[in-house]
């Protein structure tokens, strides 16, 4: 089941998607964030068989959402990837590294990423990440998998400069050590609009994963420059290791979503670095589980009182 | 106004706090969970006065619950008090240090923290919270105090191994890097039953804070141990400073919380080290917002599959 967020004449939608086409589910199916349990999922389920008989819409008819608007927690892990880590010139970490994101940095397809002010090194950071259905709380990981819902596309945007990366930063600056405003402030985490439920995915340890940047200007304005290219296979901590890491301290509830970390191939890591500009976009794809592009606007763009 | 939450045998209530005695809110005043905003404190603040003649129960027949049990945001500062700094011997930071916890931690007045898995090194943090009344977006420090709604008092529990405190790790070990398993586990966010209005606290730049160890075992169990005595006058960047540092970034909703920080005297930086114990107790308070105490316990004397 692939379901699809969108907003409609009367508000937030759900649909199933077909190949390119997507069929609307009836009334009391609006959105996932009603808590994403086992019993939910069923319903949906049972919704999506019954309308997938009808005809559908094209896809690129429709204004896109993200897939998961309220979610609960949003747990992340930094350093997930070997080639990531390696590109970083660190040692590989001897366990997860978790960090947060809140409600705020939540965006759709096609909304803009504000560059905050007093950063110059934004970036960005393609991620496959999980919804949990089902309570987990010191879960092992022989059975982690029975509690993930399904899976998103996710750009986990960075200001690498407050994140205390040393290419972003003049001599004699720092970072801000803990990593809540480089990863968390308004507009930080573009969610693709596709919900990709479990049982399509029998193996999320053997995706393609890429990101693209599509400069606004310059010599190569408007051209998709691929900037990530990995395989999830190469993550340092699979799927039902980080359940039961998190699991172990953090009880997972349903619609809690997990980021599983991003592959080598950053911005900040290029030599030279290479920052978003606004004017920029930046497309993020997961194999099988879709895709999420943003434009990059500066933060002086949008008007101080109004929603980011 | 001083609201304190409870457990009513209808479930959670909330009434006006007047002197020892508790007078419980009608109906639609049950908790402070809707979003806290202006219009929902001032009819708060007329249903309190409205209840203020009427005869209460006095505070200590009562079953405390945090006093804000679902929030938005909770945003802590780290290193924000001077001789918190001084007494890990670090320089003072440039900018707030922040970081998240999500509601997963938090836990009322006489509720257990649980000490998860893989820790030894369980310590306690007094901090006065505040929470925000009004959305808060690009604030300046001039209009940061009309945001904020009143105050709490929390305890900040963290892992001082996971938080990678170097007197709390052995040869070769190492921390987390990033704070989210230190100080975001289960259990780890103690707030007081009783929410305090902010025209209540004219000066929260001059209230003492402490914190206390009652041992559970030892010669000196039983014994109130001061551990933290503080000023929020020593904080390096005030609530002012700190929302309008916050809201430059990350957008603050009704309802979110903001942490400001622990003054010095935490047991990780005793000589020798000193870390909470099952059986022990601590307890905070924050001069004028009221005070928040919890046994600790052990992660094997709760069941794997029920909540913490």
């Amino acid at each position: 089941m692939r379901l699809f967020s969108f907003l409609s004449d009367d508000g937030p939608a759900l649909g199933v998607l077909l190949g390119d086409h997507v069929v609307r589910l009836g009334k009391g199916f609006d959105s996932l964030d009603l808590a994403l349990t086992d019993e939910r999922l069923g319903d949906l389920r049972h919704e999506a068989a019954r309308k997938s008989k009808e005809p559908g819409v094209p896809v690129a008819d429709l204004s896109p959402l993200p897939a998961l608007e309220f979610p609960g927690k949003i747990v992340l892990i930094g350093l997930n990837y070997r080639d990531h880590v390696v590109e970083q010139k660190l040692d590989l970490p001897p366990r997860p590294t978790l960090f947060a994101k809140f409600g705020n940095t939540i965006i759709g397809h096609g909304e803009s990423i504000v560059r905050p002010e007093g950063t110059n090194a934004l970036d960005l950071e393609v991620e496959l990440a999980l919804v949990i259905g089902k309570r987990a709380r010191r879960v092992t990981r022989e059975h982690a998998m029975e509690h993930v819902a399904g899976y998103l596309v996710v750009n986990d945007v960075s200001a690498r400069d407050w994140q205390g990366n040393k290419a972003a930063l003049g001599p004699g600056e720092r970072g801000d050590g803990q990593w809540l405003r480089a990863k968390g402030s308004d507009t930080f985490f573009p969610i693709g609009p596709v919900f990709v439920s479990a049982d399509e995915i029998p193996d999320p340890a053997n995706l393609w994963l890429r990101s693209w940047r599509i400069p606004g200007s310059g010599p190569r304005a408007g051209e998709s420059i691929l900037m990530q290219d990995g395989t999830t296979a190469d993550m340092l901590f699979d799927i039902p290791a980080l359940i039961e890491f998190v699991s172990r301290a953090i009880t997972l509830e349903p619609g809690d979503i997990i980021s599983t970390g991003t592959p080598s191939g950053v911005g900040v890591f290029q030599d030279p670095p290479v920052f978003l500009q606004p004017g920029d976009r930046v497309r993020c794809e997961v194999e099988g589980v879709g895709f999420v592009e943003n434009p990059v606007i500066d933060w002086s763009e949008v008007p101080d009182e109004d929603p980011a």
